[in-house]
């Protein structure tokens, strides 16, 4: 299991300030979608920048005008931008279009979307897939249901997927027992812990010893 | 029927200027997602700051985060800011709080939405219906199929409705026939014109003849 850092509700230079403490220990560093929203793709350039070796994800949540987002995530350094699933299709065609042609990747944010939405995009096999509880979701609702059950969209073991919203120490066992996701998209847990460096390292002892387990 | 000018694909500045040009035709800006998303909200703020008696709408799509990014819109000076249809309600419920609360408006951007989620959202009253067909539909689909169908979801005569996507000065005809929406998002119709002024002169010569006409 990778750990994608989630960086959000924040200055570019304090996600860049944050991220160096933690690099050690985390695999993908997501910049958030009010990063972008605040700051514009200053913030994607400014952290490719800071951590070149890095996968930058640049969470950009596109739903529509797929060519002129995607190609901008890119070209300001992004390895991986997101699509929202509930886009009309055509827009994550032309996402997929995108990132074939730049050799990077999509991921599809499964937020809200219905049953024959994830069905229909299954079909994009070379996408990563983020099964996502938002932050309005858990923070307002106080929710915590995933919209991937166990072992569904998971037949096809080639499918990659994430796992993202309210991750913390105490819910990764549960987590891998459930969905097991390639990925965990890890934000509060690390950037409000009171010692990120330590929080960050224990999610990684986590996931290795799980490695090991495998 | 109201002029919103939807600037997108656009340096701040070339924003501006191209307002400029047009402002006495038009009656709302809309900042448009690719500005938001290249920029950050210094495009809303630089906006407003330019054209302070305008109605400025920061198109900032939100599907999660509501209470963050429509605080950021309303203190960037934004008097309307969009949220997906497609959010988790919670989602919508957040952004009618926060409008509410800086006495700003909210537009439910329906792109996509299943006609169960319009029923839904149809409940938050004094919010603004857009009626959108997104980019990607009409430049790679080629699509100009609406989802508001001619009276639908227009009982309550109280809803302000908008609408959104390849609106032009042949189309606009057919709009109002059909929708007659309150407000009409007009971007590269006026943007791309040859003369943008001359374009957007038009545009309101027909919005006027239509208001003499009720």
């Amino acid at each position: 299991m990778k750990i994608q850092l989630a960086l959000d509700r924040m200055e570019i230079a304090e996600a860049i300030e944050l991220t160096r403490k933690v690099a050690d220990s985390i695999d993908w560093i997501e910049v958030g979608t009010s990063l972008i929203k605040e700051f514009g793709v200053a913030s994607v350039k400014e952290l490719k920048r800071a951590f070149p070796a890095k996968t930058v994800v640049a969470d950009i949540k596109t739903i529509d005008n797929a060519r002129y987002e995607f190609e901008m995530c890119f070209e300001s350094g992004a390895d991986v931008a997101t699509v929202m699933g509930v886009s009309p299709l055509v827009t994550i065609v032309a996402c997929m279009e995108v990132a074939q042609r730049y050799n990077k990747q999509v991921m599809i944010d499964l937020l809200n979307t219905s049953a024959e939405q994830k069905r229909a995009l299954m079909k994009y096999k070379e996408a990563i897939f983020c099964d996502h509880v938002s932050k309005d979701e858990q923070e307002i609702s106080g929710s915590q249901n995933r919209g991937m059950k166990n072992g569904e969209l998971l037949e096809d073991p080639d499918i990659l997927v994430a796992a993202a919203g309210g991750i913390s120490l105490d819910s990764i066992g549960k987590l891998r027992e459930t969905l097991n996701p390639a990925i965990a998209i890890i934000g509060s847990a690390i950037t409000k812990a009171d010692n990120p460096a330590a929080a960050a390292a224990k999610f990684k002892q986590i996931c290795l010893q799980e490695e090991n387990l495998v």
